[in-house]
Formats: structure tokens, C-alpha cells, sequence
């Protein structure tokens, strides 16, 4: 990657604030490196031009990359290797859903935060930013937690980590602060996306949760060095969180609040989420009974570590031959429906009980190796394929008689 | 009624245990005072002769009805005006629906009580027992409720009974007492479902509750005085809450317990189950959650009165025109499928906007106005059909545009 695209994404990131729509479709016409010239030549349509007034002279980002750097901060952009295509696939997939719309008419910006891709991540840390949302749980909730709620948020980030799932979360006081504790607790990684820059942690007193983070897992932000935290960059950066997630658990939440935010994100982008109950005379439980009781896309209610990984785990998470945890004939058929037609095709590809390699799974599904690659992971979250070593096979909760059934029928 | 039926019942009533299928058999066949001669001769089926082996020669209705009468108490039988048969009708339902497979080999007993209704009720008290069903609520859980569950059952039963719910539970310690307390304390109708005969209370420091429900209430029991209350009595009393209820609220229930089993027989009756969440780290509120994550009719979450008003209320609970709460047209018609074909034609006799008499809709539906009469209280439990002072019209909720559409796609 060459440093013209990291000075251009670093400048766009600091340019607007981010989940701008229409710097989005701008970059994803012409390019990071395009983008810049054309905001700097002042060859923008008005949206952009809008957009980007403010701060079109004083962007530096040179400067920014000098300061990410005595901060320890690493800029990753789509076109490193270390960005997390897969989980950001599905930001992808709902932003071109929404384009349509955007480019008749729709304007203004939504308040709770537009559903399209980062152009850029500030981040710290050594876990594998690039293999998120394959095994992550964004654990999210009120800040004014009680005593309760931040038992259960602990308790479920722990025994998660142990599970070797990684723990994203917002580094706020209450259900945030107590995840992100229960996976340090159990040496595992853990994910702080905050929504101010990550020179100086917010809440401040947090600073030592942002170290003991950036020390194992990862601390990432879509805010530049210097930025506050702001009502948007929260609202934004709780679409961050709901993506990095395989699933989402709203652990306690009143009825209007960010983790109601986080939510929305989860239903936007087809993740599951899910929210633990608590007393119904607790008025930061009545946003976890509200989305449990949704008549549209409701939460799955989750008591513990098992509800979790029944949920979002793979097929190794749960006793095998267990009928309540296989995969039904209709189950199968909705999960492949979830899918597109060349991920369907590599699953075609499988012959039951047999590892195969993603070479051998091109030949026989007639898909090249490379969408075989970028498909088994989409494969793999649907629970429909597992595998590793660079050797996969149909996942043994799909029971052998409705493999086929379930495509044959398509 | 004669006093011929009324010793036939007491003798049936005392003869073999509740709910016991071949004698329900015997007595649906030939009648109670036939079944009674038979018994008496000797001249029944070996399940019934062996059923009613132990207590054929002692049973003495005559003193049975003697000792209920110095006990205020009095024997309602299916033959009287005072027999809940709306209520009835559903586990009538389920019996007959079981009536086959028990003809063809299953001989035993099921450990949770069968789904067949009682050949009688000792009763005292003087609300109206004919009518429980169509405006009723079952409140049950746990014997070792915590504080926050008794609360919560306590709430709930005085706002249903201000609402005009008589509220049904069974008189034990814990939930049960608490959800009696709350109804009593709004000054409106409880009714306790004993387990043992009604000359002792059980558990004995709950006499002055059985008292106080009596005053006002009811205090009804499927076994005849001097019963003593035991394990598969509490199981065959069960399907008695679930069925004289509309619907049936488990406050608090650990894994494997009394009110899992009283949800059991909601679902077995089709009955409006829902549960109430709370902690994850309280084992009674394992059992609700259980209920609520359940694949198959799984109840509904809870949160206070009025979501147990959108459930079972009528439409006159809800603010009229909420569109939230009108009855969409595949709802209707799924409402519709329900009834049988006689309640179907009486919806069609009904003009919009117009309240009518029986009378009038006996002529305008093409049905008998005993048939209407009949017809009227499902319709009202279904929510299709509202009314008082003899005159019913279509029920608010229902949308003009799909009442006649929902019926003319049957």
C-alpha cells in the first residue's frame, strides 16, 4: 500500500466527520487518492463541498500521522492488510442497499448514524483487528448500570473470552467498562471502540481500562487525534460496534439509549442481537424486555455464556448430535437464503464428511479459489461450514439428510 | 337439575381420583347416574373397575354433600347453570382430541394430568363461576418466590382485578398467595383453586386467605371433602387455573416446577401464556425464561398490566384507534380459523358499525339464537366482537376494510 493512499485516507478522515454519506460515494467512485485532489481543487458537488468547508484548508494529515504516532496509533485503511473486510462486508452490503435512496433526495444525514463503512480506523494494539467479527460479542448497555447488570456483563465477557470469542465494547462506565473487565480478567482480547480520539480516553478515569485494552486486544476510534467525544461520533461509533460483533448482547438499557442505538445498527445490518431480562421494576432492564418483546426483529433473551453460543457459536461450541442445537431442513434453507448466489454455489461444492481445500472446493463448485476464499467466511458465520488448517467441511450441526435437501429446493 | 345427577356426581367425584380418563369415558358414554349404576354392579371396563376398586363400596355422597354443606360449600356440576362451560369447552377440546389414543392403548396415567375436564367442582363463594374464562387471569409461580417476584405478582393482580379480571392462582405460599393478596387488596374477585377438599385449607396458615376469597370470590376444589392435598392432585389442579383462566401469568418458576407445569397445560389448551423476566442469577426466574426462549408456543415477556391487556384484554383496554393495536386482516383470519363454523357464520351475521341483539343475529347470520348465544363468548374471547346489555357489535380493533374481507377468503 502505497503512502499517497494512507496521506488520503488520513486527510478524508479528518476532513468530515465520520458516516458521511456522500465523501463515501465520492471515495467509492474515484478512489482515496482522487477523492482529495478533487476536494482540494474544490471540484465537489455541494454535498461534499458542505461537508468538507470547514476543515478543507486546515487538514493536515501529515500532522496527524505525526501525532497517531507518539500516541502509538496505527491508521488502517481498506486497502491494508489489516482491515477487517469481513466483518465490514455487511456495512458494505446495507450502505448499497441505502445508496438508491440517498442519491434521490435524502440529504440530511440520520441522527442515529448513516450505515456505511469507516474510511479509515484509528487503532491500537496487537490482537488481529482483521479477523473480527468472526468471533466477537459486542456486550453493550447503560451506563448507570446497577450492580446487576454489570455482574451479568462480567460474568458473560469472561466466560466468552474464555471461549476465545473477543469482546468488543465502548469503553463507558457501566455495562461497557464491566465487559471490557470481564475479558481482561480472563486474559483475553478485548475491543474499546471510542467515539473521541484516541489521545486523550473518555471518560478520562478510563484511561488505565484504554492501556490494559490496547496492551492485549485492541483500542480503536474513527475519530482522528484531538477529536471530542460528541452525541454523533457516538451514534456512529456504536455502528462500529454492532459490526465488529458477530452478535450483540444489550446486557441492561433504558428505554431510549445507546445501546437502543446499537440495536438499530444490529437490525440494519442482519446481526444477531440479543438482550439479557432483568426486573421488570428496573428501568434499565425495560430497553432489554423491549427489544426481547419486538414484533420486528426482536432480541433473543440470553441468560448466560450457553445462550450466547448457541446463538453466535460455531458448531464446535455445543455438544455434538445434540437435535435442539442441529440445523433444521427449513434453518438450513434460511441461512443459505441469507447468502448470494456464489457463496451458495462453494456450499453446492461440499460433499458431506469430507475436508476439502478451497482449491478442490473451485473445482467442484465451479466458483474461482479466490471467491471461494472471501466466501467461507460468510459460510462459516452462518454455522454452515467449519473447518481450519486451510481445510474445511460442512458443519457437523447440519444434519446429513437436509444438506442437499436444503439446496436442491432453492 | 335433580338430586338423582347431583348424588351421581358427588359419588363419581369421590369414587376415583381426578382426571381420570376412563371413568370421564364411562360418563360421557352412558351419563353420571348410568355410570354410578354400573360402578355400583360391577359391570364396568377392567380400567374403570380398577380406578374405582379402592372407594366403590366406602363412597357415601350423601355424607359427602352433608359435610360440604357444614362447610359452605357446595357441589356445580356440568348439568348446572352454574358450570363453566366457555371455560370448559377448551379442555372438552383437548380431551377429545386425546380421545382416540387413549381408546387405542395408553392406559396409564400421564404424570402431569390429563387434559380432560372435572365431573364436578366443590365451591364457595359468591362470584361467578359460569363466566370465569372470558375475563380471567392465572397468576401462579413459585413456593419460594423472592420479594421482587411476590411484588410483581401483587401489582400485577391488583391492576388486572381494577381492570375487571377476576384473578385465578391456587392458594400456595409465595406467588400464589401474593397474586390472591393483590386482588383482594383492589377489592375485586380472586378465585383459589385448592388442591385438597376445602374442609382444611392447605397450607393450613392460609385459612383466613381461603376465607377472604371466599368472601368475595371463590374457593373452588376437584376433590371432595377430607381430600388431603397431594403431588398429583397439584398437577391435575393445574389444568383447572389454566383452563378457568384467559391466560395464564408465571410470575417466578425454577427449571422444573409447578408453574411449568401449569404452562404445560396452557399450551396443551391453547391458552394465552406469558411469563415475567427477571435476574438471570435467580433460579426462579430460570423456569420463566425457559418459558419465554421456548421454540414451541413460546410465552410471551411481561412486563406489567398493560402487556397483559394487549394480550387478553379486550378492545376497550386499548385506546381505540391505536393502530398497534387493531387486528390486521391475516390476524382476523387467523383468529377466524379458530372457531368452529357456527361462530364463523355468527361473525358474518354482524353489520359494521351496527350493535345488535341475538335475536336480530340469529335472523341475519341464518344460525339459531341459542346457537348465537353460544357463539358469542368466543367470539368476544377472540376479540372479534364486543358488547354488553345484550347488544354486540364488531369489536373496534377490527379494521372496517378487513372484516368482511377476512371472512369472504375463508
Amino acid at each position: 500500500m502505497s503512502d499517497d493512499i494512507l496521506l488520503a485516507r488520513a486527510f478524508l478522515n479528518r476532513v468530515a466527520e465520520p458516516a458521511c454519506v456522500p465523501l463515501w460515494k465520492l471515495v467509492r467512485d474515484v478512489g482515496p487518492v482522487e477523492a482529495v485532489r478533487m476536494i482540494r481543487a474544490e471540484r465537489v458537488v455541494d454535498e461534499v463541498a458542505q461537508a468538507t468547508a470547514g476543515r478543507r484548508l486546515t487538514a493536515d494529515p501529515e500532522a496527524d500521522l505525526e501525532a497517531a504516532a507518539r500516541h502509538g496509533l496505527r491508521l488502517v485503511v481498506p486497502e491494508s492488510d489489516e482491515w477487517p473486510h469481513f466483518a465490514m462486508s455487511a456495512l458494505e452490503q446495507a450502505a448499497l442497499e441505502r445508496l438508491h435512496e440517498w442519491e434521490h433526495g435524502q440529504k440530511t444525514q440520520s441522527p442515529s448514524g448513516e450505515p456505511i463503512p469507516p474510511l479509515a480506523l484509528w487503532v491500537t494494539g496487537p490482537a488481529d483487528l482483521a479477523s473480527l467479527g468472526v468471533r466477537s460479542v459486542g456486550i453493550v448497555g447503560a451506563r448507570s448500570a446497577t450492580r446487576y447488570g454489570e455482574q451479568v456483563a462480567m460474568d458473560l465477557a469472561h466466560g466468552l473470552t474464555r471461549r476465545g470469542f473477543a469482546v468488543v465494547s465502548g469503553g463507558a462506565y457501566g455495562i461497557d467498562a464491566a465487559a471490557h473487565r470481564g475479558a481482561l480478567a480472563a486474559g483475553g482480547t478485548t475491543v474499546l471502540i471510542s467515539a473521541g480520539g484516541l489521545d486523550s480516553p473518555y471518560p478520562p478515569s478510563h484511561a488505565g481500562l484504554y492501556e490494559r485494552a490496547a496492551a492485549t486486544g485492541l483500542v480503536v476510534s474513527e475519530s482522528p487525534p484531538g477529536s471530542t467525544p460528541q452525541r454523533r461520533r457516538f451514534l456512529t461509533r456504536n455502528r462500529l460496534i454492532a459490526t465488529l460483533a458477530t452478535g450483540t448482547v444489550v446486557v441492561e438499557a433504558s428505554l431510549r439509549s445507546g445501546a437502543s442505538n446499537t440495536a438499530g445498527h444490529c437490525r440494519r445490518i442482519q446481526r444477531p442481537l440479543m438482550a439479557v431480562p432483568g426486573p421488570v421494576t428496573s428501568p434499565v432492564s425495560a430497553g432489554c424486555h423491549a427489544l426481547i418483546n419486538a414484533d420486528v426483529q426482536p432480541a433473543r433473551l440470553i441468560t448466560g455464556v450457553a445462550d450466547v453460543l448457541a446463538l453466535i457459536g460455531s458448531s464446535s461450541d455445543v455438544p455434538i448430535g445434540d437435535p435442539a442445537h442441529e440445523v433444521s431442513a427449513d434453518d438450513l434453507r434460511a441461512r443459505l437464503d441469507l447468502l448470494d448466489d456464489v457463496s451458495r454455489s462453494v456450499f453446492d461444492g461440499f460433499r458431506a464428511g469430507r475436508a476439502v481445500s478451497c482449491d478442490e472446493l473451485a473445482v467442484s463448485s465451479g466458483v474461482s479459489t479466490l471467491d471461494v476464499i472471501r466466501s467461507l467466511p460468510a459460510l462459516q458465520l452462518a454455522g454452515l461450514v467449519e473447518g481450519d488448517d486451510g481445510r474445511f467441511r460442512i458443519a457437523r450441526a447440519v444434519p446429513r439428510g437436509s444438506r442437499r435437501a436444503g439446496v436442491g429446493s432453492k
